[in-house]
């Protein structure tokens, strides 16, 4: 059997171990050759090849429920459950998402993008499932760097407690989250994995035989006999901490070994209550470029399958923001010993990993667990450090309330950094960085930017760096700059709340923020071919926003445009509307943005033209809406 | 040495032990009679008090830094650090705070309402500490029910992972949140503390023992030697969890035993690396009515101290809205099995121990762990249940991800129930619930309404039930309703998007919401006698918003009031601002509500007149915003 021919998992219970095999080795290679030719998540997914057909083979997917911790792990999953003759078009809009989606397949019980979200989620449909009188399976599956996520241990917490609740976990140990993990718990699991587990507890307790008094040099035959008999009795220590915790630990498990896996599954499957199955595996598996280069190969690129490399750019592309913020940050921190650069397990995509590389005494990995990572920032800051917390806008939600109740309340110097701030592309709704505007500028004390380009990211960074009255914001996109000029010192701070004008024309305000700023300038230039004059102004802030600037031109020219790349409900224009209304200014607003819907996974392009943000649309937008009576000939 | 004689916390480092047990004695005294006298949280405290006074004599309060989870365990240590006098000021307006502040107390080291923040403070402090090359103890105090948090469990994977930052977390085991704890880490706890560690390893293993092959029914003197040796072998499991995490772990110590906690903290200081130190305390310690009700006595209200009793209302008052809302719900259950109500550990305070009482099958508790709790909500609905999160406002501020992620992206339909929205009064500014219009409208798909009074609850209640196109929350206050008349059945649903008009007048359109519709009456009815006659609207829902009752109404009469119980910034005048604009209907907007700062402790009232929220004061600003050039006069 091909694996094209596999359109329900189920498929998989008629199959030999061999059979299944060669199932695994097609969802390899077509895995590999798909991310090779479309870019995306590579590593995880050829971890878990095995781990899936193993898992599928042991359940009944038209009644058990699999929640699959943040869905890029997933994409076995997907060759198995009928998206097979749809797989190349991964990440692309329309395509198939690279991520989990309910309304994508019956089979994605549980949509996840973010981590930490499936013991949760599976516990909920385990508990709904008793209620009912029902008979079904519930596994999450979760890999060691989400297990470390809060909200994975508080479902922890809360079905270990339920020994009459039949709950499967499986943990999918490949070490790492993208980068290697932190903490202690991957520390914990890390000694289980190390070696066999019975010979690591023998080596352990030998040493601890050798401090006890009443075991001297040599020994009886009954003393030996004895001593097996102890080490016996301190294997099960393996796993004690989910033991002590209510589940009932199995493993490790080689997730590599489908007959081991399947045997396994099956004996968990007989076991009542919580379960934990600790699978082994390795990010990467069975392609030696990604096995040897992890952190690396986690996503990618369209890139050449014999060599690993990353097709070269067709033309040279400016620097990402992320990367004119990292390299930046580098060198403000060099000269300041107070500056902390904390990341929350993306060291690589937020560019912090060359914080580290360079100065790591000034570098915080905290793992997945934003909440601890603003609190622990708030911490550094009540001692006088500069905490610079460099999370993209989609994850930063997860801190809010500690942005909330630990920076703002106390108003301490927290400059929040927010990386892919806006639309994300390829990844979805789940990341969409759409909401921060609204989220952050409702909290009193803070202070929330946006540069226009990654040259006013420098001064912005050097801004928040410098500000030490209170909680400060600044969010800038993912992908590359304008290529702007860098400079590589001496960056100016913005004034704070402070905007500026980029052009001026006396009949329509167009007023931009963050990455909108370029866009209203390509507005002005169309609107100005149809013999509309704008004034476009570069907000810079949202919170405080620049009323005086923005009110007066307002007033005189009697139009305004606010446009953002954020969602329109309690954003940026809701903020200018805001000003406008406190303060008399009654003048018609047309707010441009993105309105109150999910944005699909798409290129950013292909996303802006759906949501009619391109420069030539929204200029259409603004003609209709104020220049409709007006057409051309009444400015000649 | 009598406690109103300690200035500062180290001024107990010179007495003797009988001494600090006379402080102690005192601190309960105080304790009591001030909370007896004002209400406020009492079985904290009387916890804490040995521990506070064994803590501080063995730190120097001028260098080391302390955390206080939640703050409202942390009485005995405002007690002696300079705040006696004022103490009987307690949580009122310009009085001493309930929780901690950093602007109250030098000694205040990190302010906290929420819990689950201490672990994560206290790592921030230890590691800027290190990074400045000084030397002084970080200490964070944590009970029992906020160590399940996530964010406590954050940061425990975090410390437990660098052996070389000093860091000792004093676990306060009281076994209780407000509620009895819910989870396997409080089991795991108890476990630990229900006898003596050593006594129940040895009771544990001599089971184990006889099920070895190795150890028949006699013992050979060696052999039984060889047993002893193999408990004392044991002994270092008690604390096994933590001491796999990376933590030094010590305990359990009697938290009422001044002595033993100061061998056991000094010889905690001692120890290298993050040290937990485990403190059995009984919460309500030394009043006995407290010991014996410990989840009455975590709050009260004014009370007797001879029975214990709450002093009688003067006069009769309408039920609470959490009461209406749990007395309503546990009709709805009764009828709908599908219906479960969910809590994260405030069964009291939002009545659903009413639930948990009629229909435990239909009620849970997950701890304090609002993420989970949303989550898992999620799953729920998954599975076609009707999940039913009650949760403060400002608690759910926690779950922000989760509830875009989770719910709202998948468009599940679970129904968020938002306790204590508005202004809270004593508690003060960490448990405003003034962003939850803000916060939850920004994200597609959420339904977001707020009933007038406590009969529009019932029926709110029964939309959000019936609702099961997508995610729908309800906002209610703290507090008592107004009496309106409650039905024991039948309730009609609200039309979803769908206000009403209370009241017809030419001059001014008031819109309010929530709990700003009958002080909207009560304003109308002043600008009555001042001429001005006023339309008044209930809008029940901010989202969707009535546009088609509010936008002819506003173009009509051309002058706008919102009136709001939340933040200005994003919320629901600025939801109206947005739909008349987006409109074209160009109308002064006068929005009311809470401006962009913090609400510190008071009486609601007083908060609100602070606040400028009083009908006759909001009354006042609409003359004078829209009525200034024609006064009464004008309509004579």
């Amino acid at each position: 059997m091909h694996l094209s021919e596999i359109t329900h998992p189920n498929q998989l219970k008629g199959l030999s171990i061999h059979q299944l095999e060669e199932i695994a080795r097609q969802i390899r290679e077509k895995h590999l050759q798909t991310i090779a030719a479309s870019g995306g998540h590579l590593g995880p997914g050829l971890g878990v090849v095995e781990l899936t057909v193993g898992l599928y083979q042991t359940l009944d997917l038209d009644r058990d429920k699999v929640t699959w911790d943040v869905g890029h792990q997933a994409y076995p999953h997907k060759l198995l459950t009928g998206r097979y003759d749809r797989f190349h078009t991964l990440r692309q809009k329309d395509g198939v998402a690279g991520y989990l989606k309910r309304c994508e397949s019956k089979f994605d019980h549980f949509g996840a993008g973010h981590a930490s979200t499936s013991i949760s989620s599976a516990l909920g449909m385990a508990l709904a499932r008793d209620r009912k009188g029902e008979d079904f399976k519930c596994v999450a599956v979760i890999g060691d760097g989400a297990l470390t996520g809060g909200m994975s241990l508080e479902a922890i917490n809360h079905a270990g407690h339920l020994p009459n609740t039949n709950l499967m976990v499986v943990l999918n140990d490949n070490e790492m989250s993208i980068s290697p993990n932190v903490g202690a718990i991957p520390r914990y699991l890390n000694k289980m994995r190390l070696s066999d587990p019975v010979q690591f507890l023998k080596d352990n307790l030998e040493e601890q035989f050798k401090q006890l008094p009443f075991f001297g040099e040599t020994f009886t035959p009954e003393m030996e006999r004895v001593k097996e008999g102890m080490k016996r009795l301190a294997v099960p220590k393996v796993g004690a901490v989910f033991e002590e915790l209510g589940f009932t630990y199995i493993g490790p498990v080689d997730g590599h070994n489908i007959q081991e896996l399947i045997t396994t599954f099956n004996q968990a499957h007989q076991i009542p209550g919580p379960v934990l199955v600790h699978v082994a595996t390795t990010k990467g598996k069975g392609y030696a470029i990604a096995e040897n280069d992890r952190v690396g190969y986690h996503a990618q690129k369209p890139f050449d399958l014999a060599t690993g490399k990353a097709y070269p750019s067709t033309k040279p592309t400016p620097p990402s923001y992320s990367k004119v913020f990292a390299q930046t940050l580098v060198k403000l921190a060099e000269d300041n010993p107070k500056i902390i650069g904390i990341t929350a397990a993306m060291a690589t995509g937020t560019g912090l990993d060359k914080l580290q590389a360079k100065l790591p005494q000034q570098y915080i990995d905290v793992g997945i667990a934003e909440q601890h990572a603003i609190t622990l920032a708030a911490g550094l800051a009540c001692e006088g450090m500069r905490p610079v917390a460099a999370i993209y806008s989609t994850f930063l939600q997860r801190a809010f309330d500690q942005i909330v109740h630990d920076v703002c309340i106390q108003n301490l110097p927290v400059f929040l950094c927010l990386d892919r701030a806006g639309i994300v592309g390829a990844d979805g709704p789940t990341h969409q960085g759409l909401y921060d505007i609204a989220y952050l500028r409702c909290i009193p004390n803070m202070v929330v930017m946006a540069p226009k380009d990654e040259a006013e990211l420098q001064r912005a960074l050097v801004t928040g760096i410098e500000y030490t009255d209170g909680p400060i914001a600044m969010r800038y996109p993912r992908g590359n700059g304008y290529g702007a000029a860098l400079a590589d010192e001496g960056w100016e701070p913005l004034e704070i709340g402070k905007g500026e004008i980029l052009r001026n024309g006396d009949d329509v305000l167009l007023v931009g923020y963050g990455t909108m700023v370029y866009p209203a300038m390509q507005v002005a230039e169309i609107l100005g071919e149809h013999g509309i004059e704008a004034t476009v102004v570069n907000a810079r802030f949202v919170k405080p926003l620049d009323t005086e600037l923005i009110l007066p031109l307002a007033q005189r020219i009697g139009k305004v445009v606010t446009l953002e790349e954020g969602c329109l409900m309690g954003g940026f224009g809701s903020a200018v509307a805001e000003a406008l209304l406190d303060n008399d200014v009654l003048v018609p607003v047309k707010r441009i943005g993105v309105p109150d819907k999910l944005v699909d996974h798409a290129s950013p392009n292909e996303s802006k033209a759906d949501l009619g943000l391109l420069p030539s649309q929204m200029a259409d937008t603004i003609r209709k809406t104020f220049f409709s009576q007006k057409t051309d000939a009444v400015r000649v």
